[in-house]
């Protein structure tokens, strides 16, 4: 019985990142599904790529919390649009709430969505949203043995971002191998892409966001 | 019928759990479960503060991970006894496994148990293992916010490791209001003990291993 009940709930969430799927195809737009521990990084990541791909791109973005609307808040002062799901307790979000959010986004005026799940390195990477592809960021204050220690969300990601570089400029400061990381990473999933990044300096984000750029080419030639 | 699987499912927890603190009591073991997101120092806490310990305290470890048994080796290390449990995909401890690792340990012998617990900052707050307390560990590279976007773990806990601190002593690399932190985490438990540490430097180790000495006799005390 324990069985059925999961497989019930695990076809629900299907059924609804399948629509979620199709609508942004419909739209034409590229969806990105961004799972971390919590404070990696990732909100301060977003308000940089918007930022620095203003011009460029149009991006929306859709936030899961546990609780606050503190990182709305700082992807608001960016000027993208973004709509704030609090999960009340719950460790992921479901592709239901992306699916409400998606109906108070403007579908029509958008590039690229990006999905900020809630900060946990496990559950989130089991519960597919209707994204392109899922982005793991790791924080080099983390350690270099997480790929290893959390299999998961390493095999099933496009990219991996590697963030805070500057801590590693500090000598001694953080004991971090990032070839060991990269290599960890690519045993689990040959094609990961990866980008060694600082969201504080700027360091490595030409490369992330032309990859974004490209990705988006990509996918709209399809 | 949601509802009442749910219900089951805590119940059994919750039984082994009683089984373990009873276990726990017969034998006058302290027992802490800690918590933290992946990355936060869990590890090297336990190594320094078993090595800070040795000579007034007998302490065993029972690890928790996905994957991989590399924590349990460094606690080998310290010659302090360990148990690992992988979880295999699991995101939090389950008291079932914990009952397991204690009929491993040499439980006539020891002082304190700790359980260090998947790194996760969200799940494993819902499930008692029989433990006397949890102890949340926050790394200052996430961020003072946390508390605030995280509330269960640190309305729940015994004690708040903040943890790194030896990363704010370098001028501008990490932005952590220690202040903040604390209040927020105080909002949420009122009898929070909150230590800064350092478990790269040692900082903070002795005020928080007198905390253990103390929490033992009273315990006992009982």
């Amino acid at each position: 019985m324990k069985v059925d009940v999961g497989k019930k709930i695990l076809s629900a969430n299907e059924e609804y990142a399948v629509r979620n799927s199709r609508l942004l195809a419909e739209h034409k737009i590229f969806c990105l599904n961004m799972i971390s521990s919590p404070g990696s990084g990732k909100t301060t990541i977003l308000t940089r790529t918007i930022n620095k791909s203003k011009d460029k791109l149009r991006i929306g973005v859709i936030e899961g919390d546990i609780q606050t609307d503190l990182d709305a808040e700082k992807i608001r002062a960016t000027d993208a649009p973004v709509v704030q799901i609090n999960t009340e307790g719950g460790c992921h979000l479901l592709a239901v709430q992306v699916s409400g959010a998606l109906a108070n986004l403007p579908v029509g005026d958008l590039d690229l969505i990006f999905i900020e799940n809630v900060g946990n390195l496990v559950c989130p990477s089991a519960f597919e949203l209707g994204e392109a592809g899922k982005i793991v960021v790791l924080s080099v204050a983390e350690g270099d043995d997480k790929p290893a220690k959390y299999p998961a969300i390493f095999a099933k990601s496009k990219v991996l971002l590697i963030n805070k570089i500057d801590l590693l400029e500090v000598s001694g400061q953080v004991d971090f191998d990032i070839e060991r990381a990269k290599a960890d990473a690519r045993k689990l999933n040959k094609g990961i892409e990866i980008f060694p990044v600082s969201a504080k300096t700027g360091e490595g984000f030409a490369d992330w966001c032309d990859w974004l750029i490209e990705s988006i080419k990509n996918a709209r030639g399809k």
